[in-house]
């Protein structure tokens, strides 16, 4: 059973996946990822994942059948368990439980070389919709705290699987990160009164530098104080803390939006590695007025990172002005 | 002028470096480090560095001449700027001030293929030296409030040169790291009366599962809730908040002992690349009864940082229990 354990100090949680337990040897050097032929998320292979949680088919086909265009499945190496209960036990200093949670891989697309930013419209809105469709789902499992969309995309964001491919983590407990935004903007609302990100935007759109692009309900900005170069988030307008809650229209507007993005990130950097990160509000919380959902969008453009880990600092050598003039200005 | 720019959310400050601007051409594709034939580590070469800061000689030579075994030298693309003033400004909702601090590099010694886990254990005592020279000379400057130290040995850990070195910055500001660690510790000493560090050296002990290795004044241990596979942190038996207020036999007990640790990981992981990071007091809070300094070190075995980055959440695939028992039975 993979466990979660508290840091006593700066208390944040870490899973333990000891089924996935590493020997030393294995460590031997990043490897690269298996580049053989044969792909466990491609039509026909239906029955080399785990049974499907979620599928989306044009023709209403059974689960684990081809025709889909998204499908929702275990992860096949879980980093946590649906089984059992959490079991919370002190020891000493310190603080642990049992790995539950959910951790599930959502298959993008059926074209093997499909990629977010070429895919058809349609296609991204679908996959949008399968994240919201995980999240109200998952919602119901009442040991659960929060739900974990992210994407690695390309080897060196640790994709390691070439298929394009998201995941969700479901979590009995809150990622420090997102703890730490919780705090802050609950602060700040305490204090003004207004969401903090609902005044992030206003004044981005008021100083216009850093907005890379904008429509009726999206706009995406380069980050006042970016932890990395190029590093873009996404945020609606109107102030809505959770993703699930949207209406109908935003998603199809989030696709367009989004793939557009993408779309200039490919132009200026060359077709990047990325990290993306669904940021929205616990799901246990209700509705958030000092919450806003958004997403962040990291390309992968700098090698460090043990330093940064450990110091929580960050040396940035783009400026979120000039990034966002080159992402603007980008001929799409 | 660099800046330093506060995310108004959670609070964590970045440095902007601008004069290291790169356009976005120049992140395509991780580069590997130029491996020319010239460094500007080596003796003969002091006149290739900015005019060196300090210089231990046997012989005590003229600064920036040969015959040193360890040489300061200001990094000569500084993250941050000595000259000017702080000018904390408000801009809306964010916070910025100039880019005021110190960026130094440490040569570790004269030998350009010499590694801190091979060096005689007299010249690691003297970089031990250096860095605790180096705090307490920073220290005088009013404007600054934290000396942060540390190393990146290897190319995938950041290193940009061959030559061994670590790299000191002193900042106007508390890393957001540090800061959590001494509110995290400064609570628990409000609560208990007693150091969290060393309560957690005195269950470490008791349960010997995650100790690497221990002499009379120093422990090694992989701690509870490790962030990567393989982290170690080695702590002072004895508290003490302050690394430059060691008493001198604690630095030649620590040469032999980390030099040690060093040996273990390269027998276990195969000469990984590796970072690490002095934890110790802000320069001006005075002796702290609930901080207790300590160095982090991370072989840097995994590929995955984006998606860590930006939730503050880690799956670590090896426990360290079973990281202890490999390094403590290592054959060195």
């Amino acid at each position: 059973m993979p466990e979660l354990r508290k840091d006593p100090i700066i208390g944040r949680w870490v899973i333990i996946s000891t089924e996935r337990g590493k020997r030393p040897s294995e460590f031997e050097r990043a490897r690269p990822a298996p580049k053989s032929g044969f792909c466990p998320f491609c039509p026909g292979h239906e029955d080399k994942t785990p049974p499907e949680i979620l599928g989306y088919r044009k023709d209403n086909g059974a689960p684990d059948t081809g025709g889909w265009h998204v499908r929702v499945v275990p992860n096949k190496y879980p980093a946590l368990k649906v089984e059992g209960n959490l079991d919370r036990v002190g020891d000493g200093v310190y603080d642990r439980m049992n790995g539950i949670g959910a951790h599930e891989v959502v298959i993008e697309s059926p074209g093997h070389k499909d990629s977010l930013s070429t895919i058809p419209i349609e296609q991204f809105e679908e996959i949008l919709w399968s994240y919201r469709d995980r999240i109200i789902d998952l919602k119901k499992d009442d040991r659960l705290r929060y739900v974990l969309i992210f994407k690695n995309h390309g080897e060196a964001a640790g994709a390691t699987l070439e298929h394009s491919h998201s995941q969700i983590i479901a979590l009995p407990i809150i990622p420090k990160r997102v703890a730490e935004e919780l705090d802050g903007a609950k602060a700040y609302y305490e204090y003004k009164e207004r969401c903090i990100f609902c005044d992030i935007i206003r004044q981005e759109i008021m100083q216009a530098s850093r907005v890379v692009a904008e429509n009726s309900d999206f706009i995406a900005i380069t980050p006042y104080a970016p932890k990395s170069p190029f590093e873009v988030w996404i945020l609606p307008k109107q102030h809505e803390a959770n993703f699930e809650n949207c209406q109908k229209h935003h998603y199809e507007n989030l696709s367009v939006f989004f793939s557009e993005i993408l779309k200039r990130m490919d132009k200026v950097l060359n077709f990047p590695p990325y990290n993306f990160i669904l940021h929205t509000a616990p799901i246990r919380n209700g509705d958030l007025n000092f919450y806003h959902w958004h997403f962040e969008l990291m390309p992968k453009l700098t090698r460090v990172a043990g330093f940064e880990w450990g110091s929580g600092f960050y040396i940035n050598p783009t400026s979120p002005e000039e990034a966002a003039k080159f992402l603007r200005e980008a001929k799409i």
